[in-house]
């Protein structure tokens, strides 16, 4: 049996990740549940599973937990620094971070620190942190089980593996403005970045998805996941996401991960590692699939994703502040303050504006969230 | 460094075994090198490549092979017995089986007596005698490496893999007749039969290819290689010829193996396991291939995958009668002595009307080869 901590449970990897410790229990137990404001939906989830105990990350709305619950032996903690505490119960095995963006770097050191496997979908820490979060992994001997379809397909097609990596091809689905140019990007709405043409997924990420950024973080995980150069790193847009990600070995030998875009394989596979587990998800079938097509990524239009190749050349505290900026102009879109190209501007400006810190600390990585954060919101205030 | 013997040396496999072992020198050595008939280019291999021994197989051939090799201390013998023979050689590690046909079972199963590993090309060994021979691998704790390019795709896939297979699927190009109807097919000539769209071959494999036996013989060893039922194991067409096969596992999960086609690299890799060795192969490119399409295999008009899943069902000797049919209706039809359609005939006719043994013994299969050889030559001069 293995004990499972879900920060983020109420979002999609969340329930997710819930459906399939249902549909396993005598493998998992759902000890700790987090959510950052769905009360509702935490309150049922702590009912049905039973967790030691929850955590909601808005304070205001402790109460209301508390009192949902009091009927229940479950603990009740509010507020961030609760995430730090509640990774830490002893009887924990594997903390499943599937919060969202940079939230998620603290409890997840604080989780490699306690000897706890990290089944990682929260790509943000090691875009901010790569460095220092593989590191701490190394010297605490705990497994990094990446979530990320992309990054799962690449991990499954290492198993076993003695020898070096060429290259790895990163797919992506372009999105659902694929093949658009500049004036139709200029004009878009959040109702049709939020169509996401493959997968279900939260907000944030489906924006994301839409310009690129995802994949551009995804390139940056991919790089400390795998310990690779960042010219060993390609992107190609694969339309329907059945290809996960490949592998080009140092023979040139190539291995692909495949399946129906389902994330909740990825999930299980993290969860039941190194097993693979028998389930119900439907097939993929090639007669649905007649044919798989490969096109380069559009990065002229879609800017980002050449920002976070930059980023990440760059290195440093780089990333970082594509990363808080990338945050901050997501959620303004989301809010309908900003275009979607001027993602792109302001990402960019940020990058050229901010301190440049070479070998960041952690408090540095907090300092250049914070700071790009505030430059920002003034950038999209000027708009 | 691993010391080799090439059985079937001066073949389309044989030449690029050598290939690899060359561009290798400090890893492999070519220790065993024999040929059917062709004296001229093996004695060309014996002197770049110094081997221990070489055997030529027509006997007739002996004195013009001693001859060309009598100022070295090249060992130099005759005949089908001697192949059984120089696999004993003590400082052999693997033995590459290159030859054709069903001429392969009696060295492979020396060579597996003698505990050398197997690199398997003779397709041919373990569609006659897969249980025999995997039973007797198990039993002398040596590995059967596959070399065919689907198969290694397959073994490539699960290294690592603890869990089991939910089911495989073997890629087939279609060969060069792929989407032609009975009518096309009652009037192709040899020579539209040998050239295959994308694999460069031996002439048997490439009559195989075109009339989907190949295919059949590969689901039969894929039975015996990887330990599956019938219903696990699938024919996809996949033109191209970039993935060389999947595997599906329990959870849905799929991994394949892709590449250029070039069979240097199956070679390689089973020569080399359980290391991946760098090489200049050229290497895939997806922008040269935009699209990758798969279709269901015409069991209707290429009956010899039908009849090959058939005999795979049957069990007993019927593989072995399948298999030797087909070696003589393509040797006749190589001689234009039938039409291509014709082959399936007489296969068919010979999975009806001779005798089913269902548990044969070795003795058994070399009576079932024999009796079939001379049922389907007078089969085939009664056209």
């Amino acid at each position: 049996m293995k004990n499972i901590a879900i920060l983020g449970s109420t979002g999609s990897i969340g329930t997710q990740a819930l459906e399939v410790i249902a549909a396993n229990p005598t493998l998992f137990c759902a000890k700790v549940l987090t959510a950052q404001s769905n009360v509702e939906l935490l309150v049922q989830q702590a009912l049905i599973f039973n967790p030691s105990v929850v955590v909601i990350g808005d304070e205001r709305k402790y109460q209301e937990l508390k009192k949902a619950l009091e009927n229940t032996t479950i603990e009740v903690k509010a507020g961030a620094e609760a995430l730090c505490e509640v990774v830490l119960l002893p009887e924990l095995e594997i903390v499943l971070t599937a919060l969202v963006g940079f939230a998620g770097l603290k409890p997840t050191i604080a989780a490699i620190k306690a000897g706890k496997h990290i089944a990682l979908a929260n790509k943000e820490t090691l875009v901010v942190a790569g460095e220092l979060i593989t590191n701490l992994a190394k010297q605490h001997n705990i497994s990094i089980l990446p979530v990320d379809s992309e990054h799962s397909a690449i991990f499954q097609c290492l198993i076993g593996e003695l020898d070096a990596i060429e290259k790895i091809y990163l797919t992506a689905s372009g999105g659902p403005f694929r093949g658009k140019n500049i004036e139709f990007l200029s004009e878009v709405t959040k109702h049709q970045a939020l169509k996401h043409p493959n997968w279900v997924m939260g907000a944030k990420i489906t924006i994301d998805s839409a310009s690129l950024m995802n994949k551009g973080l995804e390139v940056i995980e991919a790089k400390w996941l795998f310990n690779l150069d960042v010219e060993q790193i390609d992107v190609i847009v694969h339309p329907q996401s059945i290809v996960h990600s490949i592998v080009q070995f140092q023979d040139g030998s190539m291995k692909a991960q495949m399946g129906l875009p389902d994330m909740k394989l990825p999930i299980q596979y993290a969860l039941a590692y190194p097993n693979r587990l028998k389930n119900d998800f439907k097939r993929f079938d090639f007669l649905d699939y007649p044919s798989l097509t490969f096109e380069q990524a559009d990065t002229k239009t879609f800017r980002n994703l050449a920002l976070a190749f930059e980023a990440l050349k760059k290195a440093g505290n780089m990333p970082c502040i594509v990363n808080a900026a990338n945050e901050v102009v997501v959620a303004e879109f989301l809010k309908e303050q900003i275009g979607f190209l001027q993602m792109s501007e302001v990402i960019e400006t940020c990058m050229a504006k901010l301190d440049f810190i070479k070998n960041p600390s952690l408090e540095d990585y907090f300092e250049s969230d914070k700071q790009t954060r505030i430059f920002a919101k003034e950038l999209v205030t000027n708009i």
